[in-house]
């Protein structure tokens, strides 16, 4: 047994976003991270499976947090709506941490593994969210046609909210997206061009 | 140089499925494609790159006929008229191959790798569609919002129509989910429930 190390995992955390900025993700080691943090790499193994998963820590709490949003949504509230309520439960989650989320998002963005494990983690969010809605009676293909809308408002809506120049409400931002899902949608002529 | 071989790439595709679906992906290996389809290996790796890349072989050729039907939608098209030109597009690729296609899908869902190599080729897409977006002048967020919803659209239609009881018309199934999103993104109380 270690000694018990006040808030290690977040200590771990911030460590490891600062190495791999500094110095890119595949060029930094577990080791280094440890070091940074003041721990050990024993420690850093009883938080995390590896360096990889540190970025990923959240996803399944994440998941839960939307799922029993969506699953919270009153009787009578639609697909879109429900779906709507797990939007705004991911962004209070994660709307407090702009800066954290920017310098994790550069650092996806730059190494492929990471890229495909954030594809995966966002493909396991859709079909959690359309299992929630079957459990909440609606049929296929609405189901997974709102979940796949709602993780593209999702999508969408971070990206827009990390990358904006004045910092703004993460949950404003997701509602935004979400009504021009809306209009982008409804500006169909459904004859005329096909 | 190899003799002359007639459809040497559709014989390859064709054992290579065969294969998959008979013992795995994974216990496939090229030798045993090639002998298969009556070739060698080193043919076979005149047209792919690897194992892999059998399943994959139509992607680039897809998000073309994609991008080219979105750009030559006419100006007066919306984002997603011109999106559902991509997704007729998609259609009258992929719609001739409901056998092809439900192999590929259980071979797919049966591997994690290839399951995230499909998510990739989604992402890619996605991409490819949102840039032919904004070169029609669609600002963000509407190019990007307009391409994931197609995407999303592509993914649940597609998957019903390659596992529907009875065979229907791929094109058919994309504008009807079309159709279907535009409806459950207009069913919202956008102030009720949140």
């Amino acid at each position: 047994m270690g000694r018990w190390e006040p808030d290690a995992s977040g200590r771990l955390r911030q460590a490891a976003m600062e190495l791999y900025v500094e110095r890119g993700f595949e060029q930094t080691t577990v080791a280094e991270i440890a070091q940074r943090a003041g721990l050990t790499a024993r420690t850093f193994f009883r938080y995390f499976a590896d360096k990889r998963e540190v970025l990923f820590a959240g996803s399944e709490l994440l998941q839960e947090e939307m799922v029993t949003a969506l699953e919270g949504a009153p009787v009578s509230a639609s697909p879109m709506d429900a779906v709507g309520l797990a939007l705004d439960a991911a962004a209070a989650m994660l709307g407090g941490r702009r800066e954290y989320s920017r310098r994790r998002q550069s650092v996806i963005a730059a190494n492929a593994d990471l890229r495909e494990r954030e594809l995966i983690k966002m493909a396991s969010l859709s079909a959690a969210l359309a299992d929630g809605l079957r459990r909440r009676g609606v049929a296929d293909p609405d189901a997974s046609l709102a979940a796949e809308a709602g993780i593209a408002v999702f999508r969408v809506a971070f990206e827009r909210w990390v990358y904006a120049r004045r910092s703004s409400d993460l949950a404003q931002v997701m509602r935004e997206s979400l009504d021009q899902l809306t209009t982008l949608t409804a500006q169909r002529n459904r004859r005329g061009t096909r």
